[in-house]
């Protein structure tokens, strides 16, 4: 995000308790869920805010009662913002903020009916920031983000999973792979943050790639663009209860209101992300 | 809601930014909207919360971006709560949570639909501390308030304005008073509260008479119960945009998972309050 962010010209500051490894940009070192967010922008005064703070603790975050502290918080911060100034706001939202059915999920036509306390948390923030915006003068829109992919993940992550079992010569122990998700490279998610935020379109925004991909193809891409045999075996695992059979975004909004699509495929970026996380991980082993 | 506090026998303490006139309870002088909820629960240790504070200014209360404010708040103050040891708490809910339309409205089959962020605020709130109670060691409970009426209210509101023509010999400007509403006493509102509070009910659960009493009839209850001539115009009054034919609760749960009713009937209560508001405007004008 602050390469896509630094590419585009803006003028950044990060806020958050530590700066960005192997980035040149000003910092302000705040925990926003104990620091007063006026005072935050008191030392910031910023035009656009873009906010991307949660607790994502893979597995925990689905209940942690620590999503209510990051509602009190994210509120906070948008309401100090808004007075401190600032005109434009976006919100990293979820797609969890959907009921996961079947077919393309529409911002205006789908039910927002989350099935956990992250999605509820996420889609309870966006309808009372969408709400307040007009009277608190902020033009506000949430990026309803959808399963992201990269080079980085963690080994906890469907893409680090494979990288892991490649590196270490093990065999990685996976699901049928017969549910189909929205895969979004994490630079396309950035491109269209960026899109999303330098617009004036407002209120839920879809950002995935638009297309269902069996969790199962999107490992085979992964497993022919890697350099090394990665082993795994698919049906070693049973689905989480209460997997979706399909969760894939109706794209529209983002290409026809805010004009972005992704540059690529998300076949040619799972290649990709494999490359890119093979190429770092030979080093790594080296 | 002290006074009936007080009748139960319970060790009561209040929190707010000023102490409560003529009712003896220790207090605990905080602003619940700046100070920190941790520190405060430091300071008063309890089994059970009852938070009633909230925005409320008649006409503004509905679109006010202080909602937000109220809703981190009100989110701090249950986790500090639950994490100071706290078991049982309540959360003064609204049916403005509800899609008004015509018919009881259900705490588990009517649609949450606000029309305003303050009904969106509430609602939202209820289902997060819903979803995160268990996992808070918390058991947690929202009471859905109807239309309350009281002896003591602002003149901004029905009975307040009835008493106010009353008093100054002028004509109270209403609507047609065709519209229907849920009404109910503040003692009574304040018992369902107490009971709720002491019962193991969890999630929402209506307060009110479950009664759909159109207002034109309340307000001539009222005229019929005064002291004195008071002078009306119905119809002087366009309804407000969006107003609904009828807004009623299904008292169900109140009454069998609860196991609390109002003490007489709405028409009784309408009364009792205009008898208690003349006898002291009468000792306000003497």
């Amino acid at each position: 995000m602050l390469r896509a962010l630094q590419g585009s010209g803006a003028d950044v500051v990060t806020i958050g308790r530590q700066a960005v490894d192997g980035v040149r940009a000003e910092h302000c070192r705040a925990d926003l869920l104990r620091d007063d967010p006026e005072e935050i922008f008191g030392r910031v005064r910023a035009t656009h805010l873009l906010h991307l703070a949660w607790y994502a603790e893979p597995g925990l975050y689905w209940r942690a009662p620590v999503n209510l502290d990051w509602v009190a918080a994210s509120l906070r911060l948008f309401r100090a913002f808004a007075a401190s100034g600032g005109t434009r706001a976006v919100l990293a939202g979820s797609c969890a903020e959907y009921d996961w059915v079947e077919g393309p999920l529409n911002e205006t036509r789908s039910a927002i009916r989350p099935a956990t306390l992250y999605g509820a948390a996420k889609a309870h923030l966006t309808d009372l920031l969408q709400r307040a915006a007009p009277d608190m003068g902020l033009s506000f829109a949430s990026g309803r983000i959808f399963f992201p992919f990269g080079p980085d993940e963690r080994s906890e992550r469907l893409l680090g999973t494979l990288i892991k079992a490649g590196v270490e010569g093990t065999t990685a122990m996976l699901s049928a792979g017969t549910q189909r998700r929205d895969f979004i490279h994490v630079d396309d998610l950035a491109s269209g943050l960026l899109a999303l935020l330098h617009s004036d379109v407002e209120g839920p925004v879809n950002i995935g790639s638009g297309v269902a991909l069996p969790v199962r193809r999107f490992v085979e891409i992964a497993i022919e663009g890697a350099p090394w045999p990665i082993s795994v075996e698919f049906g070693a695992r049973p689905l989480a209860p209460g997997e979706p059979v399909e969760v894939v975004a109706d794209m529209s909004r983002l290409r026809d209101e805010v004009g972005f699509s992704p540059s690529a495929t998300v076949e040619d970026r799972i290649r990709d992300a494999m490359r890119v996380a093979c190429l770092a991980a030979g080093k790594a082993v080296a």
